[in-house]
């Protein structure tokens, strides 16, 4: 029963083959509570991983399955896409977020993640000069283990300190180096769901163009800023983007979080025409194709898995056509996560902790998948190893790129009544032992 | 009409973006072949792309839709893939090719093409001496591209002359120098559709342990020689392989050709309980996982797509079960490529065309999915060139390794009698205009 003994913790770390507690990834973290909870025979809270915790779209699924009835499982998909998700995807980016992107620069991948993954590598190549990718932390830990794997180079700074006017000098001080081939960050951000002020996307996007260094900007949680009602295609307000301020850009729009698809591994990629179009010498002689997207698509996508599953790319093309007609509302659907959200929040609030990223410029945060906690003047690696330790699993800020003491909790699979309870009563205890300790 | 003028070739192929003709990739030679139907507005007879020229199992297609109406799509899939599928991996390879391989090292990848990559990645880091993948080739032109992508070093040799005995002493002169990883090659063998004889498998093996070289087995084709009859369950004859001679091996496995199923991207890798178990300072200090499994799986695999579709992983459960249990003879329903190779090998060879790779040891080599072909003793990129004017798409044999003149013929999509008809009245014209030539 919980809590467990730090050692017993251990125990079962060690038995899974994690050799540090503090430095594994969201997979592992995810293994080890499974395994816990084989030792305990009780049930981890699982505030770890994101997965969505609502069923997927059923225009979703039908459209794919009536796609495997078609017979597209025996053909390759186009590697850059099939035609029908290309054209859904332009539509999509007009009437949500009102920019212009040609179908033939959206491409499908095997979810985000093998596409920044691939864009990185192609980065990495564009210019001999432009080596290393910036991370406007905190992110998703992963990103930054892409870029490793890669063997870029890694420039990072947590913008707890930088928000607003500061930012320009802070980016300025990387990108004068020259060496920044592209910024990464996520909007709204994973892990502390605060989003970016158009202040702050405008300066991105100037200093982008002023020093050629591409943004990678990540929108998995794309209109969830439950602040603002962004789910009426055609219709302000838009949601938030560095493209309105450079053309150096890349946007990321993942099926997984806004239609709740994520084990069908879908998402596009979607290239502002500037970049698409435009020419490196570096790409000629490396794959004898100049131009950014083709050198994407048929040098390093046709390599990394030769497309993308062929009926998921109907479903992902149904969802955003429907989303365009304003038959499916997938913000409305995802408004879930900003009740449950409120719930959560409270509970910890309650019982001793505090949110660590709290504001958008002068404005709090929204409620949403994701929110950041610290308690007391804890480390969050201390945070996260007494919490796991009393059936509560997260994810410490450390791994995020962030300086900031404290872990990260996501909402999404919490549900029922009894689940929010079972998480009262299990914070309550860890604020109890907590107290007694001090 | 076909033949069109060398100069009307040019202009489609810069029309699509292609600088250099006979440097192109297979998907660009498929594009360049869409543009030339435009074009003219007559269909090219297609021997490029390996599409599967058979519908999927439905045995796959119906375990995917109920994946589906049970709700995978969803949930994130275990990255290692999931549990039914590592099961019936396991089973498969016991059934078919008599190893053993535990459900833990049987890993399911996007497709073989992410398998190859991804498992390249690993292998490049896993001792700092060894930076170098040997290609026996001829091979797929795809692997070569992704080891240099990944910035390994490239050994290759054409094993035309080095058939038998013959092959030690070659194999030898790499393996010494002490940095190679890894060698790689396809059995059936794509381009060329020999397969290696049991006494060159045991010399690649019997290396493989001594020089500590990884032996990366691609059986995409898996079973496909149909001299012998591999689709018995449990039953001698066993698919020959490299893992009855050593513990270093990785065997890919996709659903791709042997169930029809290339669309959906999913396969297994297959690593040697030996292998996947082993311990590696490098992949310690690198991913904090010293394995070879867990590096690959919770280091690799995650940041390359975090997982494999996951409707899709059941789709091929359910079909390695089927053949497993004797209710999908999968070699069987593969024969029709037989058929096929026998009728378009009298085309080739009735206009003129003699067969370059033609033995395995002693015996002709077996029909199947692909052959080689020359014409007299043009060189293979010229007779590409030529044939693509009379509307036939090939792949030259220069792009996959071989010192060969000639060029790859896949014979899987053409079924109808009109589709061969076609075939045979192109290839005269090809054959009358060049005998005016001389």
């Amino acid at each position: 029963m919980y809590p467990v003994s730090q050692s017993f913790l251990e125990e079962v770390s060690r038995s899974t083959g994690i050799l540090d507690f503090d430095d594994a990834t969201i997979r592992q973290i995810v293994s080890l509570a499974a395994a816990m909870e084989k030792a305990t025979g009780q049930p981890m809270i699982h505030l770890e991983l994101g997965n969505p915790g609502l069923p997927a779209s059923r225009i979703g699924t039908e459209a794919e399955c009536d796609a495997i009835a078609d017979g597209v499982a025996c053909r390759y998909p186009d590697i850059a896409g099939v035609p029908r998700l290309k054209e859904a995807g332009s539509r999509f980016v007009k009437a949500f977020i009102n920019i212009d992107i040609a179908p033939r620069n959206i491409v499908a991948t095997v979810g985000s993640m093998q596409g920044t993954f691939t864009t990185m590598l192609l980065l990495g190549q564009r210019d001999p000069a432009k080596d290393t990718i910036l991370f406007i932390n905190p992110g998703f830990p992963v990103q930054r283990q892409q870029a490793r794997l890669l063997g870029l180079g890694i420039e990072s700074f947590d913008i707890y300190d930088y928000r607003g006017a500061a930012l320009e000098a802070k980016l300025r001080s990387y990108l004068e180096k020259g060496n920044i081939t592209a910024m990464i960050y996520s909007n709204p951000n994973n892990p502390a769901w605060f989003n970016l002020t158009e202040e702050e996307l405008a300066t991105i996007g100037r200093l982008a163009t002023r020093y050629d260094a591409v943004v990678m900007e990540d929108m998995a949680y794309l209109g969830m800023d439950f602040r603002c009602d962004y789910g009426v295609p055609g219709t302000e307000p838009f949601i938030p983007t560095v493209a309105r301020y450079t053309d150096n850009y890349i946007i990321f729009i993942s099926a997984s979080k806004i239609f709740s698809y994520a084990g069908q591994r879908v998402a596009t990629v979607c290239i502002g025409n500037g970049l698409a179009g435009r020419c490196f010498p570096a790409l000629k002689s490396f794959y004898n194709m100049p131009t950014f997207v083709d050198a994407y698509v048929f040098g390093v996508l046709y390599c990394a898995s030769s497309g993308t599953t062929h009926s998921a790319q109907y479903a992902m093309a149904a969802m955003l056509e429907a989303a365009c007609r304003g038959e499916l509302n997938f913000v409305d659907e995802c408004r879930e996560y900003e009740r449950r959200s409120q719930l959560v929040r409270k509970a910890f609030t309650d019982n001793g902790f505090h949110l660590v990223y709290d504001r958008d410029g002068d404005r709090p945060i929204s409620d949403g998948f994701f929110f950041t906690v610290g308690y007391g003047n804890m480390t969050g690696s201390e945070l996260h190893r007494r919490l796991f330790a009393h059936g509560i699993a997260t994810i410490p800020l450390s791994g995020t790129g962030s300086a900031q003491a404290g872990v990260r909790v996501c909402v999404s699979t919490l549900s029922s009544p009894a689940d929010f309870s079972l998480l009262e009563q299990r914070l309550k205890a860890f604020d109890n032992e907590m107290k007694h300790k001090v």
